[in-house]
């Protein structure tokens, strides 16, 4: 088929990405090895493992990751698989273990929340064998404001290079200090990056989200440019607003470090490639982006609040999250109807209009220089 | 393992193809794009979108294709995608939509019902946008005896082309008039040409329709040499049997303008690629076959009637549609068999009886030539 | 990422295979080849078809086999698809037949159960065409104590080649005479070689099967280095336990042609590619293996009891049967938890134990040479 349609076209107008970097399960393996075998990615809340031997269990780039609190008190992270015979050392989250203890379900090899091989039944008559060469395989842990970023590359670069200016940005937002009220997960048949892309725009925001409309004015972002390292901006509340909640007023206090311009704002940013950061004058909304195909995503959305906050006695998330669960939801729609619309044969880049600047700079990041 | 069956034989058999044609996928898209994405093929019926605004949605070569009828009456049809950021445009059959408009979910463009943009929000201060520049992308459409054929290609040859004189074998039907009574829809586990082979041929009646067999001599088929356009012929009823029903009788009237030979026979063509046409004396059938896969596909039987028929008081279509119904679960099942025995290894091309001889010219015409 | 682990290890350790023989599709392919269609493979047992006429149907390396008894008593196999249009012949174990003749369910060919065409409706008078051309497709096929056994290679050489010596180690046993008391399937998302290594070793079973390990030493094991053929050996059984079952006794008799040292031990042999034939002194257990995919095997386990012992009046297997499904399903479980390990990047082969040498001996028959 011909390009009529762009042949038709004049102008400099900027235009949407070629549909195989959203469709092509090829182009996937790559962007996978580059931005999540490659890159600090982010797994979790320090605070969903609190004391020495607590564990939790992630997927990266397909890989089941092992991330641990020692005895030491010191997050530590490992490929998931027993060093014997490579069995799946740690089943489910629920799997119960002994302190600080894991023992693999086939042979009972045994690991310490530090890694050490500790145990290994019918070796010690092997010729060759040291226990201390045959720990669990570790990946390279950093921690920022509570939130664990792991890295597969051996030796990276520091998760500081990464953050950029973010930790100076926010630092009048407790993050460090503030706990998990409430998690829902999302599986969304969409390419990761249209997730990101329908994070980092409200042009659509009047006819996909008419409450959200109300509560702030789609035409009220002002973004940054985007960097290598993140990409957002801020949007304001309407007079009389509070917070993004079902009503548009919340019973929790405001945080109290916040600027008076901080109190009347949302800030949105997208930390790449899989952190989306939403900080509220009340709360902070996030949603960690686990890519599963090209066309798969599973997305865990988590809304933090202050450990004061959720202590006294009147304390509710229900306001914050059945409102944002209702706009994922919403997004999630737009974004699957697109992800089919991209495997056409008549798709051809479309123009972005100003509202949609962001998408073209996180483009010119996320995506090969076209020639 | 050796051809010793082949070496064994003897004479000069006319043989079934190899089973690459029907079990490779690679061999799939190559035909899907010779002889549904290259050519006219079968969509639907003009009296299913009978009003300006109305419209119907369907899939080709594993495009979303949105047929319209506009303003002016016309009948016209788009690929199934917003020209801003790719969105599928109409989600279902049941969207609702405004009077001949149609707005994409996810940032309201609009478009009419002849394929214009008609707004675009956020786009006017755009450098270099023209509203003209990104109506929708057409397809070719045509309308014989009120079915609508699409040419995916561009430019396409006249549809006249490849009807051939099937216009006038069946201008004492009076197809254009006659409307859709009953619709069944079927999903095959089979290759699509699987299903035409087993059209174009009776010899299978006596052992998988012992009910038609009872209406109509298997034995009692005329076919003319297949085309390029078409394959098919006729069959007679037998003594005291009116039509192909349940009971052999039929209460709807027969069709006036047919001849008294007409009357007494029932006439299956094939269209190629997609489309099976089967005039009785009192109704006519169609399928539609919509190939998913090398090894799956999705059929739409239709029963279409007279308009004084299907108004008249008594006006039933169960008979008819209860039979072939029946008939089809028959053949669709010996058709997956089939299906499942061509992808042994042990599969050699068998000889074809002279009563499978539209297959043998079939063959020569959809599939490659073999060296 | 690199081999850190191996680089910090030092002596003659024997070590675990690549990952690629268990995740990798291709190899999948390669290995269904050498082990399964150029190979004697174990399809069932003879006393299944007891009477002329008489069928079964098994799936080796994808392809549908029939197995027949003919009038003449002989047991014999075929591809399972008629030599007319490659229909499926027999749809399932359940399809009715008339005696000794199998009838295709699309034209009505039909077979007698010896393989010959002896009806063709359409055929005769076609020129060029002998019903005696087309047969079924015979497949060899040789029995050894009432298991059958098949090999799709043209002309292969005897199975009894293939048997070895097994014949003769187990002639105490009067296999043939037994008849299958149950039956129990099992379908297992693990690659067929790890049954084959979990069977291998019983290192596993103090912490897998306390059960087991209550009426077998799991240190008592006594293997024989593995063959081409075969690979197996004993374990005892402990003091007053009489065989392997729920409770440690058992109401049958044992098999009065054993040795003292027979009826005192449990012999399990893995033959090679697909039969596990554990021994006791009051029955015999099989495990029949079908690789489906690199990671997907069908398993059959059947519980073999001599006729006498069947027939009397208190005869029960089900102090066998609950035993090892019990033991099975705890084995199929870190059989999968070993493959889902195993498609991590992170694997890397890990150190035998010196009781698990049946394993490295496998790991040189049934894997290829590595530089």
């Amino acid at each position: 088929m011909s390009n009529h349609i762009l042949e038709n076209s004049h102008g400099p107008l900027k235009r949407t990405p070629q549909a195989r970097y959203f469709v092509d399960s090829e182009y996937f393996k790559t962007e996978m090895q580059q931005w999540f075998a490659d890159r600090w990615v982010y797994v979790g809340r320090a605070d969903e493992l609190p004391n020495p031997g607590d564990y939790i269990l992630r997927t990266i780039a397909g890989e089941s990751i092992l991330i641990t609190r020692g005895n030491d008190s010191k997050i530590r992270s490992f490929f998931n698989i027993c060093t014997h015979r490579g069995t799946v050392l740690v089943e489910s989250e629920n799997t119960p273990t002994r302190a600080c203890q894991f023992s693999c379900p086939y042979h009972s090899w045994t690991f310490d929340c530090q890694g050490h091989l500790i145990g290994a039944p019918g070796m010690k008559d092997v010729d060759g064998f040291r226990e201390q060469d045959w720990g669990l395989r570790p990946i390279d842990c950093e921690i920022w404001a509570g939130f664990i970023f792991l890295n597969l590359k051996q030796n990276p670069p520091p998760l500081a290079e990464f953050l950029a200016d973010l930790p100076e940005k926010f630092s009048n937002w407790p993050i460090e200090e503030m706990r998990i009220g409430e998690r829902v997960e999302y599986h969304v048949q969409a390419n990761w990056k249209l997730i990101i892309q329908n994070y980092s725009e409200c042009l659509h925001c009047p006819s996909v989200h008419p409450a959200l409309a109300r509560l702030s004015p789609p035409t009220s972002g002002e973004n940054e440019p985007a960097n290598l390292c993140y990409a957002g901006g801020r949007m304001s509340l309407n007079e009389g607003i509070a917070s993004m909640t079902t009503s548009g007023s919340t019973n929790r206090p405001l945080i109290s470090s916040l600027s008076e311009s901080q109190k009347r704002h949302v800030y949105y940013y997208s930390w790449l490639p899989n952190l989306l950061l939403s900080l509220h004058p009340d709360y902070v909304m996030t949603h960690r982006i686990e890519p599963l195909t090209n066309n798969q995503t599973r997305i865990v959305c988590e809304w933090l609040f202050e450990k004061s906050t959720m202590a006294s006695p009147g304390f509710q998330s229900e306001d914050a999250v059945a409102f944002w669960d209702m706009t994922n939801k919403q997004d999630w729609h737009v974004s699957e109807l697109t992800q089919r619309g991209l495997s056409s044969s008549a798709y051809r880049p479309g123009p972005y209009s100003n509202r949609e600047e962001l998408l073209y700079d996180l483009d010119q990041i996320l995506l090969p220089k076209e020639d």
